[in-house]
């Protein structure tokens, strides 16, 4: 699978991701061992009892300090934090990699490892409305595309690792900088479930949600998500996701003049080009549910 | 099926909504005639060949001049139109009614009639992405709302008659004034479909619907909708539509700040608040897509 020896891998959160990537790398042919790191422990049993870890220890620390491969899969605050305890105790050869919704950060944050070239930030776009180990399923990342971001301090060859490791449970490879990630993240998904939870609200202080439809169910389906996690995505890329917002409410206001304005042709126009871009894209795999 | 005798049925429009209709109403026991009027001689052949109506004729006028109910199913300009064509031309004992997305115009357009209480305004709250008689369905209504906007002038056994008419196909029935049917649904309806277009050219601007994934696909998906029939809803209903826009870009300037502040307890709130009511209202079948 990997053109350089892993024998321990450690997955640092094995939540829905964390457990994920655990049961779809074995799939893919992943032989080595894989140590799971949680703080509580009915998730190491969990993700124990389904096949994703062979072991599992609430001491971070401990699981990294011999681990050929550190996967961190816990929100990025938490990812952060765990940068700087790891710092001294990871082995001159280990590689550290991440799935964090966020990356200019998380990139900075590993730069104070000792060994910065060897962290390779990334993102893989997967997820569900679930969470846990319990909804975790080796195919959840197939067909899906993963944002790498590395920096000009990056080790090739860890980079190609961990690439080869997204690519190998089915991922599309896609290479930003850390700021294009965040910049491209705001504008795709979080300014997306931000307006999910304001449409959300609106709808239910309308006190009418007695008449609404199928339309409303699918663009406030986001606003079920976890809210914690959802806080942190959005406060730790706070310049992106504001740019999206200011973005947002010059588009809104642009389209609320036609409305006003009553100037159809320009509104058809205006519907027109959303109608094209939604089908064009439509056709891509990804865009389904 | 009805407590009056309805021997004749005209529906004025035969696409989507107009033969699922004539499906729905043969299905739940309509026995009497269903003439379908449409401009376009393949819509009505369509909807002859699937067994949505009897006969079928591009001439409303005469279509409608000996009918016991007339369901005019065609989008909300073209229905005032009608209306003020049909005005002298209906028998005194004919009931009107309609499926118009916004009900105070037409409402007002209804008044002029020779009977004007006869006129009954309804919005069935059902539809889908596909349109004409061949996405035609005989379950499309089942367990949706329909609003009915009944006014001081409505006749009490013509309201009872289009009650009567959308319960038998499974409908869930919701009165509201016409002011108040389309401010509601400005707030749960057409609020996101702007919104859901706005995402969408917001995201195909980006450059980045290569890392987009199955978020942005579903509060995107009724930006794939029909444009001309929602530039007219949108314009007919331009002062609900706007305060909606100015509600929704209140609310992203309030979320705004909180992300702009790194205050998390406020954003954690806000987004339990909206996830709360997603949840709250996902427990209803029409909440399902």
């Amino acid at each position: 699978m990997f053109d350089q020896p892993i024998e321990r891998m450690t997955i640092i959160g094995t939540g829905l991701l964390g457990a994920s990537a655990a049961l779809a790398l074995r799939r893919a042919g992943f032989a080595g061992s894989i140590t799971g790191v949680a703080r509580r422990r009915e998730t190491l049993h969990a993700a124990q009892h389904i096949g994703a870890i062979d072991t599992g220890t609430s001491n971070a620390a401990e699981a990294c300090a011999d681990a050929d491969l550190v996967l961190i899969a816990t929100p990025v605050g938490t990812a952060i934090r765990l940068l700087a305890e790891l710092r001294d105790g990871l082995m001159p050869t280990a590689i550290v990699t991440d799935v964090g919704s966020t990356k200019r950060t998380i990139v900075e944050a590993a730069a104070t490892l000792r060994q910065p070239g060897r962290f390779v930030g990334a993102h893989p776009m997967a997820g569900a409305e679930t969470s846990g180990p319990q909804a975790a399923r080796a195919d959840l990342f197939e067909g899906r595309p993963v944002i790498v971001t590395p920096t000009h301090d990056t080790d090739p060859a860890c980079l190609k690792l961990v690439e080869t490791m997204w690519r190998s449970v089915g991922m599309q490879l896609v290479r930003l900088s850390p700021e294009q990630h965040d910049t491209a993240v705001a504008q795709v998904s979080h300014l997306p479930h931000v307006v999910s939870a304001a449409l959300m609200l609106i709808a239910a202080d309308s006190g009418r949600l007695n008449v609404a439809s199928t339309g409303l169910a699918s663009t406030t389906r986001l606003a079920a998500g976890e809210t914690e996690m959802w806080a942190d995505i959005l406060t730790d890329n706070a310049p992106a996701v504001t740019a999206a917002l200011d973005e947002a409410s010059h588009r809104l206001s642009v389209v609320r003049e036609m409305i006003h304005a009553g100037d159809r042709a320009a509104l058809v126009n205006w519907l027109e080009a959303a109608r094209d871009e939604r089908q064009r894209w439509a056709g891509r795999p990804e865009s389904t549910q």
